[in-house]
């Protein structure tokens, strides 16, 4: 008959399996960061090479190319070595492997989409939306890693983690949608306001990160910020938004000063962001092994007691043979008492000090427990902030034909003038969704 | 190489192992539910005996206790054939061990409980207030085993059966301490107020047990509430709440006619309750086999797709040997394309029909699984909504040095000013806690 106290050792090592599956997830975190990094400098290269006629960039992005293989071949070999049968069953595992389901799919488009840009035979726009996709559907699988951590102090840096990717990719796709502006000339309001979008939910994005990482990071990210490459960024942004480019001739040119000015500075700031994401994937990696050291050596004290215990009440049975008498301390409302005191009912399995002991391992486990689910939760709620508002942003645009933009707009009014945050404010339209899904009779 | 389709096969497997666990969460739900039963009779007759100085229900008791022991042991025995080192790791299984470490060692206390209630040597309150320990400890592992559920549909009838469960148990707590009342007639403000909250407390739970229970077991369960018995029971719970009764000598006596009336009564309504836990149990285990046969039949059919398409696959590498090309579905919009049409690159590896048909697969997953954790998140909020009242209810109590009833009258008068929901007003305490817990400088 196993006794409470194995429960509370399995409880124990239940939490270091999951601290191992954690590890395995951020060491999965850090692969696809890597491999984003890459494929968002195939996209820059690609828009360079495509904007010049095949002219520049073209040996660049053989390279690049070469190194995203590797970096895929690494992402790949990961994925081959999770065993989809093996332990981690559940719905957020499910969602994991549908996510990286669906990631493979884009990783085998590859190939494709490469071919036509070889070929010239795609638009530049038509290219950063394609790698706007396939990237996004890697982010995704970051995402389910994130969101299915259940210590909080890591989830807490996964979700950091998880909000300057999402920021860096939209710092990517500024680039190169500031690259399409400068090297066609096409200039219009659309994509300048799609410009304007991608700033404000890179600044969105990395309050997040802000409020969720740790000081060491912030600071390193402060200094990365206020440094002079900002200024610069700034200077750019606000010519590529305001000014009424000449079109240039349809004809694929090479590209001007300002473009190449523009590349090597969005370049820069993304290539400082992925110093954030190894700092960001090294903490990560030491938190779960930390972690995993101090709960494997907790684990060992339990199993001590545990064996302490274990013999302590052979020998009690032993003198007490026919005892039909047990513990009683489960109903005392633990108030101290007096060391050595015997329980009414005299013979206590354990004896009541030993015993007092363990219910206060099961009650300091219990709450430790219930503290790291609390904690948890308020990790993960920022984690799907995003997802609400995006999803709420969504309906509004399908319901009343708005475009992003002015679906955006018209949840943050909500927000000032009810003095509400945001994420309230799309949780309240989420939770129209049916009523606004309903035609009006 | 694993393919994006292995791991969409490896997503339903997944589902399908925590369909597996769930019916085994639900197993456990029920042998718990029986022994909670028992122990609530067992309570009620220790009561009658202490009440009467072991004069009435003495060989009941007997009876009721040996009954209790086989529940007990079908538990144990459930407890025993858990694998605490196999697959299921997690904080919620972490946290489902270290609750049911608890609960054992409660039911390792019991025999000493037993003796002293057999010696006449514990008051009758401590005797329930020991009874409804045991009993919290074991609806404790009954919410784990509901919170870790991860089925939409499983969870909210796990959420309906566990409110129904403490509603019933407070029932049981009522008639409880109705027979203290009535036994000793040392009725005093403070036991009335207790029988009030306990009515209260009832109503709460069934209230959440009627917003997740299926229409067929509301039914039968407003059938049971508004018969004669109900009628019964308001008017002895209006005797025993109202009248000043007049206080009866210390020494025990048999229970008087009013006490036999309201035991009767309480008894028969608790279980007509144990009628609805057994159906909610046998619609658990249904659905659970349901769902399992349901998502084994659907991974037959992706295997066999699977299948379909590694040969197809191997014959369309066999005709292309050389091909360099690729699929390139995955960067289109998805937009309807005319059948048989081929895509611009050729030589797609499955052919273009065919891999649209793995991208809405893809799809399909992908939106299934959101659409399940949506559902989830909605069913375990309301899971945790008496949590929080709870939470808040004791913060309150210890800041205010309230009682409990005048705690919670306090959330819920500011719940009817601001017009907001009771569990948001205790959301917004919990949200206060570290500033409450700071002394006023």
């Amino acid at each position: 008959m196993k006794s409470g106290l194995s429960f509370l050792v399995a409880a124990r090592q239940g939490e270091i399996v999951e601290l191992e599956q954690l590890a395995r997830s951020s060491e999965l975190t850090n692969l696809l960061g890597q491999l984003i990094h890459k494929l968002q400098r195939e996209r820059g290269a690609s828009n360079v090479f495509l904007a010049s006629g095949g002219v520049q960039f073209a040996e660049q992005r053989q390279q690049i190319m070469a190194s995203s293989d590797v970096a895929i071949a690494h992402a790949r070999d990961f994925f081959d070595r999770l065993d989809p049968q093996a332990s981690f069953a559940g719905i957020s595992r499910a969602r994991l492997f549908s996510r990286i389901a669906y990631a493979l799919h884009g990783l085998d488009a590859l190939p494709g989409l490469r071919q036509r840009i070889a070929q010239q035979a795609i638009a530049a726009m038509d290219v950063v939306n394609a790698y706007v996709k396939l990237i996004t559907s890697l982010l995704a699988v970051v995402f389910e890693a994130a969101d299915s951590a259940t210590d909080p102090d890591i989830s807490r840096l996964l979700v950091a983690y998880f909000n300057f990717m999402q920021g860096k990719e939209l710092a990517g796709q500024e680039r190169a949608i500031g690259a399409v502006i400068l090297g066609y000339g096409r200039s219009n309001a659309e994509q300048q306001q799609q410009l304007l979008n991608l700033i404000d939910g890179q600044e969105r994005c990395l309050q997040t990160f802000r409020s969720f990482a740790d000081q060491d990071t912030l600071s390193f990210w402060s200094t990365q910020e206020s440094g002079p490459l900002t200024a610069e960024l700034e200077r750019l942004r606000r010519m590529v938004c305001t000014t009424h480019l000449a079109a240039k001739p349809q004809a694929p040119a090479p590209m001007d000063d300002l473009s190449v000015t523009w590349y090597d500075c969005c370049t820069r700031r993304i290539d400082g962001m992925r110093q954030i994401e190894d700092r960001l994937a090294e903490q990560l990696q030491t938190l779960c092994r930390e972690k995993i050291l101090r709960a494997k050596s907790e684990l060992q004290a339990y199993n001590e007691i545990l064996q302490t215990l274990s013999s302590q009440k052979a020998t009690a049975e032993a003198e007490h043979a026919n005892a039909t008498h047990s513990t009683f301390s489960f109903f005392d409302d633990h108030q101290p008492r007096p060391p050595g005191e015997v329980t009414g009912s005299m013979a206590a399995s354990y004896g009541p000090q030993m015993e007092r002991a363990i219910l206060e391992m099961m009650q300091e486990q219990a709450q430790r427990l219930q503290t790291m689910s609390d904690e948890l939760n308020k990790a993960k709620a920022a984690l799907h902030e995003r997802k609400y508002v995006e999803r709420a942003k969504g309906l509004l645009m399908t319901h009343r034909q708005l475009s992003e933009e002015a679906a955006y707009k018209m949840m943050r009014q909500m927000a000032m003038e009810q003095n509400r945050h945001l994420v309230d404010v799309a949780k309240s339209v989420l939770a129209l969704e049916s009523y606004l899904n309903t035609p009006a009779a």
